[in-house]
C-alpha cells in the first residue's frame, strides 16, 4: 500500500475547496433505484413528472453513493481514512435530474483528536452536492476519522 | 395506479415493528462498493482484516441502500409517500459483515399535518438495521411527507 497524502492533520478548520464533474444518466437513474428504491418517480419520466418532484429523479441515497464516489476519487482514497461513525444530517434540497452535472464542495468544520486512540483524529467535515445552475442538490455532513501523521515524520 | 394502503393517518406516533430478511452476499458488498466507495476495507477481506473494522464490510451507503428497499418492499411502494427532505442521522453502529442477515424494526416517532399543504402530512420515523445477533447494526431517523387520507374517505 502506498503511503497516504492526506492524514488528520492536513484537513485544516475552514478550509473549503471544490472538486469533481458528475454527470448522471437516465440509465444510472434507473439502474440504482430498480436495486434500491423503486419509487415511481425514481423510474419514469411520467411517474416524476406527476409527483411534487417534477420529473424523474435520482433516488437520496443515489446522490449520497455519488457523492460517496466523488469523495473517493478526490481525497479519500489517498487519505488515512478509517471510516465513519455516520452523519448529522443529510438534506435532499433539490431533485438531482437526468442529465445534471454534480460538483462537490467540501468544508472542513472541526477537528480534533481522538480521546482514547493517539494515533487517530477526527474530522467533521461538510459536503455539499452542486448541480449546473449553482444549486446545493444535497448537504452531507458528519464526522470521519483519519490517522494521524506518526510524530516525527516530516508534515 | 392502484390506492395506497398507507395514508400519514396510519403512522401512530409509539408504534414499533420489525419486518424484512436480508442476507448480505460478498458479491455485493463488492459490486456497491466497487462503483460508490472502493474504500480498501469494502472490497477485500484482507484489508478488511487489516482495518479498524475487522473484516471485509458494506460501505454504510450500501446499508442505508438495503435498508431503503426493505422499506420500499415492506410499505412505501404501499404507501402515499411523497419523499423526503433528509435524515437526522445515520449511525453505523456496527460493520455489516459478509452472510449477515438483516431485519428492520421501524418505529414511529412523532406525526404532524403540514403547515403549508392541507393533503400532506409529515411522520418522523427512526428505523433500525439488525442482524442475527440482534446488534443494531445502522440507525436512521428522519421526517417522510405522506399524502393525507382525503376527508370524508373511509378509514
Amino acid at each position: 500500500m502506498p503511503r497516504p497524502v492526506w492524514y488528520w492533520e492536513d484537513f485544516k478548520a475552514g478550509e473549503v475547496i471544490e472538486f469533481g464533474e458528475k454527470h448522471v444518466s437516465r440509465d444510472e437513474i434507473i439502474e440504482f433505484a430498480s436495486e434500491f428504491d423503486p419509487q415511481p418517480f425514481h423510474l419514469s419520466e411520467e411517474a416524476g413528472k406527476a409527483s411534487i418532484l417534477g420529473g424523474l429523479c435520482a433516488s437520496g441515497w443515489h446522490s449520497c453513493a455519488m457523492l460517496m464516489r466523488m469523495m473517493c476519487d478526490e481525497y479519500m482514497l489517498d487519505s488515512s481514512s478509517m471510516g465513519a461513525p455516520g452523519t448529522d444530517e443529510v438534506r435532499w434540497q433539490k431533485p438531482v435530474y437526468v442529465d445534471d452535472i454534480l460538483r462537490v464542495r467540501r468544508t472542513v468544520l472541526e477537528s480534533r483528536p481522538s480521546n482514547s486512540r493517539p494515533q487517530v483524529g477526527l474530522t467533521r467535515l461538510r459536503h455539499e452536492l452542486i448541480n449546473r445552475k449553482g444549486e446545493v442538490v444535497l448537504v452531507m455532513t458528519g464526522w470521519i476519522l483519519f490517522g494521524r501523521r506518526i510524530s516525527g515524520e516530516a508534515a
